[in-house]
């Protein structure tokens, strides 16, 4: 199925034959990078929540952004697995019953459902491991100093500053009950969430050689697309289409209107950072934010 | 207090205060890496088993075999540092209770006691994070293919051919209940303590410039040091001095007098890998054998 955008007139691009191809080779340098070898289990555990249904989006914007720059999706691949993994990694934590309490992910049982709590963070913590070691060691044609960039961008994208500061303050805020401000619900979700569309998209950008003007622009790019997902999460949420997450959302915030606007606006913000690219080049980044964006005609004529 | 050794009579060298400089050395860099920002709990889990009592032996052996082959303290500092917090991040997660259940570390309530066991498993993710981060972005005067090589060398002692499989392998024994061989058991501390002492050293040597050679060496001189560790633990529980830790233990699988011939087995062997190194440059990693093998006379005549 071709998806027109806006620039349809301009450019044919069939993104679902993009997605498609695009994945296969993500899921497969995947399947090559976890190898099941002694204890079993721990790998089975692995690959079990990394082959789950996933949009695979990180690894989409990762090697998007590289090839917009000029980069090849050989150069990115080692990363966007990287990436896949560390999410994945963050996923299972997240799910555990000491934290969101979740019993399904990614259409099935959630990893500590079926591997036990113990394994499931033993997983979590060998996918984090494994996916830094992996861009260490197996990305190609990529300068040394330009490997230790991406893994300082994914170092600081997950850890005290970002994915893991963004769950915590979550946790907080339903622990506590009360409603967040429009400011502390952003925040969370620009350390989670938007941090880490961000750092997928840098990264892929770092890779393939952007120069800073570019890293800059696609950073506000990524993390523009980061706020829009999770606006829109939340009116799937009110349409009843997704479960219920978290007492706090930008609907009960701002309001069905204004988060309407709030998605234009993010909508128009995303895009606009990609005006200095080539156009042609950039057009699965921008069909990325109006496949997002139009998700929410289904919830409410738009 | 001066600790001889058995090359006394060459080299006299006061362990006691070449090990108080180091630990120094080494908190005061591990309090600039982890800096308290918003949200502030985190942080403060983070530092709360960081700045636990610690031998700090992982970052000792790194910057020990970083001197040993001609490098320099700073060279291996943000390292040593890493290696620090991965560990500590690895300890706060085994405490947990889904897996040991222990409540106390490091001569304090364990992570989970104080922040519960969600803040517990996001302060050792966010650790793991800053380490990886750390590394990268903070090391000076080494070449970037030098630390992308130690940074695949952490990755690979934590993750699932290393810390994380000697954990799930511990597990499933308890689990199990069975005595183990002393094969499996031996196993288990190859990929987790000995797994771990490796790296230390191995980090360091590498960061110092020393040859392929001079790496291997220092690879089999750390696997052996962190077997004497087990060793050593297992006469300790056994006298009473420690608390018993797993139903599997050498003095079980060997029986006491067999333990002893292997701690002198060992203690030669990691001496032994020394011995193509300066012989006063090599005091202290000499020592640190010494002392550990010294510990069992403790607890039996030896």
């Amino acid at each position: 199925m071709a998806v027109s955008t806006e620039r349809a007139d301009e450019v044919r691009f069939d993104l679902s034959t993009f997605l498609d191809t695009k994945r296969n080779s993500i899921a497969s340098a995947l399947n090559d990078a976890i190898v099941v070898q002694r204890p079993a289990s721990i790998y089975e555990s692995m690959r079990y929540s990394v082959f789950a249904e996933s949009s695979r989006v990180c690894p989409l914007l990762c090697i998007s952004a590289c090839e917009l720059v000029g980069g090849s999706q050989d150069q990115a691949m080692p990363m966007a697995c990287a990436l896949e993994m560390v999410h994945t990694a963050s996923f299972i934590h997240d799910d555990l019953p000491c934290m969101d309490d979740d019993e399904l992910r990614r259409g099935k049982a959630a990893n500590h459902k079926v591997f036990g709590e113990d394994l499931a963070i033993l997983a979590g913590d060998a996918l984090y491991a494994l996916g830094v070691e992996y861009v260490a060691s197996n990305s190609k044609d990529i300068c040394p100093d330009t490997l230790l960039r991406v893994i300082a961008e994914l170092g600081k994208a997950v850890g005290s500053e970002g994915m893991v500061a963004g769950q915590y303050l979550e946790l907080a805020s339903n622990e506590s009950g009360e409603e967040l401000t429009f400011e502390a619900l952003r925040d969370i979700h620009l350390r989670k969430t938007a941090a880490y569309a961000e750092c997928s998209t840098v990264c892929g950008a770092i890779l393939g050689g952007a120069d800073e003007e570019q890293i800059q622009s696609l950073r506000q790019y990524g993390r523009a697309l980061g706020l829009l997902y999770e606006v829109v999460e939340d009116m799937a949420e009110q349409s009843g289409k997704n479960k219920i997450r978290t007492p706090s959302s930008y609907i009960k915030v701002l309001g069905l209107e204004k988060c309407k606007e709030y998605v234009k606006l993010l909508r128009s913000e995303a895009k606009s950072y990609l005006s200095g690219f080539d156009t042609k080049k950039a057009v699965p980044l921008l069909c990325f934010v109006d496949q997002l964006a139009e998700r929410v005609r289904d919830y409410e004529a738009f």
